[in-house]
């Protein structure tokens, strides 16, 4: 069975307090899709965002000690760094326009999520407003699973995605932040390979391979569309987490 | 345009010397895929691998001090780790049952991608066959995509892929080793954002992505089909290189 990813068409911008569950089901239906059970909704981090309410305005923030020493070396600006540090359990790596965190959820990134990037506020000047990420996305995205479960009667899949750098490599890919009703990791440890061995290196990030398709087809720029419609994910559909992607940092070499 | 990305059946176990094109010419054409320019075909590395002939039995290989050394600390076959070394520029951490170092080519991996999984000689104890990355990725890529071109007329992109774990983050993803007819990087830099702004981070590291994508419907155990057709790619092909991925060291915060 193919694996298919269908950008929704008609989603609108997003406002705080919107009913995502309403919007995309309007979106499916416009787009021409009929959702059914074992298909999976994969959605931009910044539309849960935006509905959540997650939008600060820098001029509200008053930055710590540490945020003005920490802006300093990554001539960022203080009330930003002061966001980053309140929403990071640790600071990686910082340098000048770099600052990598541990978020608290777990998520090794650039600025704990927060981005500046396509965000609208209600006054003010727009560079002054930021958008944190969820503040629970593996929350938001059972919610929305659960929603499809009650009030459909179907059995999706939900995953909130990040773009994020890496390490060693050039270019963005999307990521898993948020999982709802889908596994995260699914382990094969023990399956046969095709001459018979135990196969090693079985745990399969499926969430993330499938948070970097749906993030190819998302786009970036003026064209984004911040909802895929996926169907033939080929691994069962069950209760999931991000949780189960976070490495644990005794098994961590690059602290 | 959906994305849509379908495994190709029938590809037999593949030995030193096949011919890949048209192995794969007729894996699509049993697969009911009627290949027209802009697809890609991404495949697993072990198969280019094999019919390149980068089996090694570690009776042949004759381990230096420096990879006894190492293979002290990682309690792995210093025959092994010298292949790994041979195969690599740079080692970036070891300790126990782990070695982290920079391929030749600037993949930054476990074991320069060196594998037992899956892998058979035509003579001795299995156990004692490993299997290389492709010589040179790219050319591999680029001279499959020259046939297509050549032979058929038609303009397709090839991306070879490895399945590799992440620093931070459990369960394996497939990821970019070479590329032929397509991007590798895209840069979006200076496209507006919905609001106008000029985007910030906007090199999409499309072919990983793409990569990831192909390795969820690849499989890792012993359904795996290593080869997958994809249309839909929404970004124009052109000449690629896994180079376009490779994170300058003076960028590299991790190392």
């Amino acid at each position: 069975m193919p694996l298919t990813l269908t950008p929704l068409n008609g989603i609108p911008f997003i406002h705080a307090g919107d009913d995502l569950f309403q919007i995309m089901l309007k979106a499916v239906d416009e787009t021409g899709i009929h959702l059914a059970t074992g298909d999976i909704l994969v959605i931009a981090q910044k539309i849960i965002s935006k509905a959540e309410g997650r939008l600060v305005n820098l001029s509200t923030v008053k930055p710590s000690p540490r945020a003005v020493e920490i802006a300093g070396i990554t001539e960022k600006d203080p009330r930003f760094v002061e966001l980053v540090l309140q929403e990071s359990k640790q600071v990686l790596r910082m340098r000048q326009n770099t600052l990598i965190v541990e978020h608290r959820n777990g998520y090794v990134c650039a600025n704990a999520g927060i981005d500046h990037s396509n965000v609208q506020g209600d006054w003010g000047n727009a560079e002054d407003w930021v958008l944190l990420l969820p503040e629970d996305s593996d929350r938001s995205a059972q919610q929305l699973c659960s929603a499809f479960d009650q009030r459909l009667g179907i059995q999706i899949g939900v995953l909130i995605i990040d773009s994020h750098g890496r390490a060693w490599r050039l270019g963005t890919v999307g990521t898993t932040i948020g999982v709802g009703g889908m596994p995260a990791l699914v382990d094969l440890r023990g399956k046969p390979d095709l001459l018979g061995f135990r196969l090693r290196i079985t745990q399969v990030a499926a969430a993330d391979e499938l948070a970097a398709a749906a993030s190819l087809v998302m786009g970036q720029a003026d064209e984004a569309s911040p909802v895929v419609h996926v169907r033939g994910f080929p691994y069962p559909l069950r209760e999931g987490s991000f949780q189960e992607l976070v490495r644990p940092s005794e098994l961590d070499l690059f602290r």
